[in-house]
C-alpha cells in the first residue's frame, strides 16, 4: 500500500515521455522566454505550428533551433484549417518540413471559440492515419466523438477543457471522466487551461497528459508558471493514483476522541 | 519579468518554513506509513493532539521520536475541546509537555461538523495570546471573524475549507479571498482538503499555507499523496505569484494567423 | 423600464407555444399520474416513441388519448436508434403513425450514456429536412455541431444539458451560452435537468425552451415537480429578460448611509 | 404520491406568510416601480430601515402609505449598526417608530463586504429576545452561529448567500444545508441572491424563505424580476417537496427499449 511506485511516464504512439506536460509554442512574447519555460516545464513534446517557424537551412536562432537545444519532440499542428482538406494538405507539408510523421490534427469550426468542427475532423483523422500519420486529434469534450475517433486510429484524444487561450479551465469534468472511460488510447486535456489547479484536476480526472500554452506563454511570468504546471501535472497524476479520500457530508475526526486527558 | 525569484518560504510567529504545507497526524494507519507521509511531503511543521502522545521520558517508538527523527517543529492542538476554558487548559497542559508556546487553537461547535464555535474561540484566542501563546486558531471561513482573530493578536487565521475529514475542498472560494485582503497576518486552510487540486487552489486563492491531515493519512497510498500535495501547494504559490492570464468567454488564439503557408 | 410586456410564448417550426416547457413521457409510473402531470407543467408539446403507443385505432385509455384529451401537440422521438439509417427510418414510421411532420431526432452514440452521435446525426438532419420533417434534433452540447445542425435546416437545436435521466442538471454553462450566440433557431435545453433551478438555470442562459422527462416522471411526486417545472421555466424566462444585476465582489448597500437617525 | 398538498405557507414568529419571499426596499429607483414589484412579488413581510422613512403623522406618499396600501407587514431592520449596543438602541427607536417587535437584526462586521460581526450580532439577539422582540438576525453562514442564535431565541435564522447586492448567489451550499439540519426555526436565505436561479436554489437546499432587494430593485426590470422570483421561490419550494431523482453518473433511458418496433 505504501510502496509508491514513481510515475514510469507517459506513452503515446509508441514514444514515452517522461514528462505529462504538452507545451505549446504561440503566444510567447520572445524566444528567450520560451526556452527558460520549455525547459522549466520539464516538457518533452513541443507543439508548434508549420507557419510560425522558418524551416530554410541555415537559419540560425529561430524556434527550431532553441526546441533542438531542449531535447524536445516536435508534434507539429495544423492551427488555421477549417476544413478537413485543408488540414491535411498542413500535415503533409508539416511532414515534409520536419521529418516527424505525429500531428496535432486541428480542424477549427469556429472563429470566435476556435472549437474543432467534429465532422471535419474525423474526415481528416482517417485520411491521415490511413497515410500513416501518427494522429492526436483536437477534439471537443462530445463523449461519442471522441471514442469514435480512437476507433479510427487515432493515437491519443485531446479534449478541450474550454476554448483556446480562455483560462476557464474544465469547463466538464463529467464529459472528461466519460471520455476517460470510453477509450484505450490515452486522453490529453488540451486548451482552456489557465491555472495550476485547472491542470492538477485534469490529471485527477483521469487525463494521461496536458497540453497548454497561453497558460504559460501569456502568464506575467511564463518561467514561474510553467514551474508551478510542471508540479502540478505530477500532482494531480500522483493524487489520481494514490486514492484519494471519499468526500462526506459530515466530519470525519482526524484525532479520535480516546486518551483525552482528563480536565 | 521572467527572472523567477524561488519561493523564500513561509514565515509564521516569527519562524520561517521552507513547506507551506503543514501536516496533521490524525488518521495515520500506523507510525511507519506516517514518518513515510511526513518525509514524502517535505513538511516542516507537524501538528498533533495532547492525548496522541505518551510523553513520558524513555517512551520510544512514539510518534514525538518519530517526528523529533523527521526534524519538524511541533504543533499541539487542542482537538475535543468544546469551551474557551477547555481548550485555555489543554493549551496549557500542551505548552508543558511538549516545551513549546505554539498552539492550533481548536474549539469545537458542532460534534457533527466539528466546525469551530467562533465566540468561544475568540474568548480563548484573546486569554492565549495574552498567556503569551502563539495562537493559530482553526476558525469557520466568516471574514469577520478571521479578522477579529487577527486583530486580538493571533499569529495566523486558518479557515476551515469544509469540515475536517470531508474531503469536499474549498467551499467558499470567495470567503477565503475575503480573509486574505481583510488581515495582514498568514492565511493557512486549514481542513476539508481531498485531494492535490484543492490544494493547489487554496494557494492561488492567496492562502500562504495548507494544513491537512486525513487527505493524506486515509489515502489509499498516504506517501503518494503526501508528495501530490507537496507538489500541489508548490504548484498553486507558483501559479499565483505568476500572473495567471484573464478569463475570456471567447478563444485567443495561441497561434496568430500571420505567416500561414498558402495552400 | 418598468412596463413588462408579458412572455408572448415561443415558436418552433412555425408553431406557437403559451409554455416553454417540453415534456417527454418515459418513466410515468402510469397514465394516471403522468396526465396529471401533463397538466400541472402548462406544457404543450409532448415528446413520445412510437414503440410506446398502440395507435391502431380504437385503443382506448392509452397514451395518444391521454395527450389529445390534453390538448398538446405530439413530438414523436426516433429514441433507441443508433444510426442515421434507423432514425430516418423510424421517423417516416412516426410520420405516418401520428400523421405529422414533426421528429425530435435522436441517434445515439453510446449506451450507457446515450449521448448522440454527432456525425450520424447530422447524416439523418439533412435528410429528413431534405423530406420535409419539422427536425428537432437532440446534440451534444457541443457549439460547432449545433451550429451545422442549424445550418442544415433543423427547426432548433437541442443540446444535452447532462446524460439522459442523470439529473446531474446544465453540465456546461458555457457551451450552453456559446450556443445560443451561435445559431438564430431556438436552443432547447434537452436531457440532464434534475430539479427546479436547473431548469431556471438553463432559461437564463438563454435557452428558449426546455424538455425533461425523468425530473418529472421519476420524482416522488410527479405532480408537484411538473408544477415546480413550469414555475421555474417562467421564472428563468423573466430574469433573463430582466436585465440582473452585476455580480460584485464586495457589497452594494441596499440602505444608503443618509439619513441615519443620530444615536 | 401524487396528491400534492399545496404550500401551506411560511410561518415566522407566530404569523402564517402566503409567500415565501421577503423583499427588502432598498436600491429602489422611485416608489412607483417599487410598489409594482412588492405587488408583483406576491410577498407579504417587507423589511425597512429606520432612516430611510419619515414616520411623522401627516407625512403623504411615502414608503410606509405604500406598504400600508400593499398591505404587508413591516420589518424594521438594523442596517449600518456596527455593534450590538447600536443596533439595540436601533431596533428600540424602530418599535415604537413603526409599532412593531419585529427586527431583522443586522450587525455590520466589514464596510466593504457588509458581513455580520458574530459576537456582537449574538449579544444583541441575546438582549433583543429579553426585551420581548422577535429576532431575525442576519448572520453569516457559519452553522455553529447560527445554531447559538437559535439557541437564544431567534425566531428565524438569516445566512447569507453572499454579501449584500454581490449577485454572486448562494456561495457555500453545503453550508446552508448544515444549518437547516442544526436549527428547528426556520431558514431565510438573506443576501447575495442575484437571479431567479438562486432564489430556486436557496429553497431546494431547504430554506423557508428568501430574503432579496438589490436583485429586484436594481434589475433592469424590477417588476419582471420580482415576478421571477416569486415564481423561483415557488418553484424551489415544490421542488424541495417533490423528491428529486438522484444523480447519476450515466444515463437512465427514459424510453425503455421493450416494444421497439422491428426496422
Amino acid at each position: 500500500m505504501t510502496t509508491t511506485s514513481p510515475d514510469d511516464g507517459f506513452t503515446v504512439g509508441g514514444e514515452t515521455f517522461g514528462s505529462r506536460l504538452i507545451l505549446g509554442t504561440g503566444g510567447a512574447a520572445n524566444l528567450h522566454v520560451l526556452e527558460q519555460a520549455v525547459r522549466a516545464s520539464g516538457t518533452g513534446l513541443v507543439t508548434l505550428a508549420l507557419r510560425r517557424v522558418d524551416t530554410a537551412p541555415g537559419t540560425s536562432g529561430g524556434l527550431l533551433d532553441l526546441l533542438d537545444r531542449c531535447g524536445v519532440r516536435l508534434l507539429p499542428n495544423t492551427a488555421g484549417c477549417y476544413t478537413a482538406a485543408e488540414a491535411v494538405k498542413v500535415a503533409h507539408l508539416a511532414r515534409d518540413a520536419f521529418d516527424t510523421d505525429w500531428v496535432k490534427l486541428e480542424v477549427i469550426g469556429d472563429e470566435r471559440t476556435l472549437l474543432p468542427d467534429g465532422v471535419e475532423l474525423l474526415r481528416a483523422a482517417e485520411e491521415l492515419v490511413a497515410d500513416g500519420f501518427t494522429v492526436l486529434p483536437y477534439t471537443s469534450d462530445d463523449p461519442v466523438l471522441a471514442r469514435r475517433l480512437a476507433d479510427v486510429g487515432c493515437a491519443a484524444v485531446m479534449p478541450a477543457g474550454a476554448p483556446i487561450g480562455s483560462g476557464l479551465g474544465v469547463g466538464n469534468p463529467h464529459h472528461i471522466r466519460l471520455i476517460r472511460q470510453s477509450v484505450e488510447v490515452p486522453v490529453i486535456l488540451d486548451a482552456g487551461i489557465g491555472t495550476a489547479s485547472d491542470a492538477a484536476l485534469a490529471m485527477e480526472l483521469g487525463c494521461d497528459a496536458v497540453l497548454l500554452a497561453s497558460a504559460v506563454t501569456r502568464a506575467v511570468d511564463p518561467v514561474a508558471m510553467a514551474t508551478a504546471m510542471r508540479y502540478a501535472v505530477e500532482a494531480g497524476r500522483l493524487a489520481y493514483g494514490a486514492g484519494r479520500i471519499a468526500r462526506r457530508f459530515h466530519a470525519l475526526a482526524s484525532t479520535p476522541d480516546e486518551g483525552r486527558p482528563d480536565l
